[in-house]
């Protein structure tokens, strides 16, 4: 049971707009912001959701490392391609047009591929591979995030956690998202932990030397002398730790390399659009994607385990929960929205 | 030291084709085929080279379920976008034409996507992905096979090990090719294993309670009394099999679903072909690619690692160390090309 103070989905983006708009930002793009943000909530994604507007956006704001005022320029070399200037503003406000403008491509020929570079931190990767749902598109999102991966042999940190978002549309069943780090667990359920105390399986995090740590105490990614780091998917090299490694090389590639990004100094991140009806109708595939989501969702189960769900099944349960109940916040969060309440003289006024 | 006697790339892809043609498959096709086989034991993915074209592709030639003389047939409804009817032929050949028109589609548009249905085993995914190279595209291929992954929780198999090839060109450096099942593991590795009497680690199989065998003896996919199956990649929810998992499924939907295939019937593929000059200027992309490359492969490495490998960085030392002294084949591989030789009335001169 989750017995936390509960907030109201609207109120929330009407509140965190307001704060951005008073740092600076335009109505426009304080309102796209808001939505994401509180959309990750809905879905249970709290790591990426309001408790990153005061440490993460608000602060980069007063601090002038992020842009409130970005001019989006757009490249294109071919009418499915294309690659976005982020210009330093909201990766949520870049992330948001990039993404339409893969899906108008997508319109166009089948396909829109848009890698966005000198951007931020954009939030969760899935509202954008989501944008694509509406449009009876696949979409996915990946950006690099989080240096904070060691190669398979390495000794020190490689590369990013870079997650990808994958979503495809069904019939009557729950669309498939896929969302997932290329490591082993994303940072913030080690945040978590060490927030509450506990310790972290074996298998997620090892120091310098290849010895796994499970007291999350003794992690600081931010401290210069240390450098342990998360594993890539797979976690050892006899469980295929090759293939999360390469796939967090995949995204710096397509989202750092293809869109010239300077690499280590910004998000980059790359979106793309793939219309069905470019391959055969919709309704025949989205009756065949609820009959692939079924035979997952109805697989005999291990003991002790209620349900196999299909990607995006659990959330979508979670987002039901929270549309009807509202959106349950740690104290900690509430706070840091009360000192921005105050701090920008915008009214709190969140309560379900 | 691999003390296994070698054999001559060029003859042995002569020898495969003219058994191909013994069969009744036409010149051209046959010869694809063979091209293909050969690769992958140029790369060191012996699982999926000369060793099946007894057991696997002459075997259904001679059974009647593999179609010697198939028609394929391109729909498409978008630019960018088709899908190719395999006419239960040769998956080599079916995935070859493919990958050219995903190719031929990414040099009007800027992208190509070619979903297959309705064909059969095409080897293994890495050829396919780097047909891009040549044109300077970043290809992609993936297909549904082996159905022997369990599920996050299920009591039985639910899906493909769907191994996904990826690969990307670099200037001096070798290209980044990755190639990747979605599970912990490939089939064959198990096949080895039990083929030489050796364990496996835990975390590759589990019996249909989710308990783990290490006995490989004890594993037997073609019983259908026995239930076990391959782990997804990540291994256990805690370490993040729903990403391996979701991946499997992610594959059925964009070679199944999308194609339209009736499901788990027929092997179906995706082939992917992205222009890089459609982002940015091929020249400052392979530099970068070359930056990136060459910091992965200067990490410091822990105690007894000889070099951190980005993808494709071994399989470019082998490729170098089979064409300048031949391939080495397994006693029991053969033993299978000399049964052929006698059988088909083709002259056994393979050796190097």
């Amino acid at each position: 049971m989750d017995n936390r103070q509960r907030f109201d989905p609207t109120k929330l983006i009407t509140f965190s707009s307001k704060v951005l708009q008073k740092l600076g930002v335009p109505e426009e793009d304080a309102d796209i912001t808001a939505r994401i943000l509180v959309a990750c909530d809905l879905r249970g994604v709290e790591s990426h959701g309001v408790a990153h507007l005061g440490p993460f956006y608000a602060n980069w704001i007063k601090q002038g490392t992020l842009n409130v005022k970005p001019k989006l320029r757009v490249s294109s070399y071919s009418p499915s391609t294309a690659v976005m200037d982020g210009d330093a503003g909201l990766g949520f406000v870049a992330g948001y047009h990039a993404m339409l403008d893969a899906i108008e491509r997508a319109k166009k020929t089948g396909t829109g591929l848009v890698t966005v570079k000198n951007s931020k931190h954009f939030g969760a990767a899935t509202y954008y591979a989501m944008m694509a749902l509406e449009y009876d598109m696949i979409g996915i999102a990946m950006t690099v995030g989080g240096r904070m991966m060691m190669a398979p042999g390495s000794k020190g940190r490689a590369g990013g956690l870079n997650p990808i978002a994958v979503a495809v549309p069904a019939g009557k069943k729950h669309p498939f998202v896929l969302d997932m780090s290329t490591s082993v667990v994303a940072g913030g359920k080690i945040e978590i932990a060490k927030r509450q105390g506990k310790s972290i399986p074996e298998g997620w995090v090892v120091d310098d030397n290849g010895k796994p740590i499970t007291d999350p105490s003794l992690i600081n990614f931010r401290d210069p002398n240390w450098h342990g780091g998360i594993l890539p998917l797979g976690g050892s090299p006899a469980l295929g730790s090759y293939k999360g490694f390469g796939l967090s090389v995949l995204v710096d590639i397509l989202a750092t390399v293809l869109s010239g990004a300077a690499p280590k100094t910004s998000a980059n991140h790359l979106f793309i659009a793939i219309r069905i009806d470019g391959f055969r109708p919709v309704n025949g595939f989205k009756k065949q994607m609820d009959e692939l989501i079924d035979s997952i969702e109805t697989l005999p189960t291990l003991p002790g385990v209620n349900k196999v769900y299909a990607a995006g099944g659990l959330e979508e349960e979670i987002v039901k929960d929270r549309t009807a109940k509202g959106i349950p916040l740690d104290e900690a969060v509430i706070q840091t929205l009360k000192d921005l309440s105050k701090e920008q003289g915008v009214e709190y006024d969140i309560d379900f």
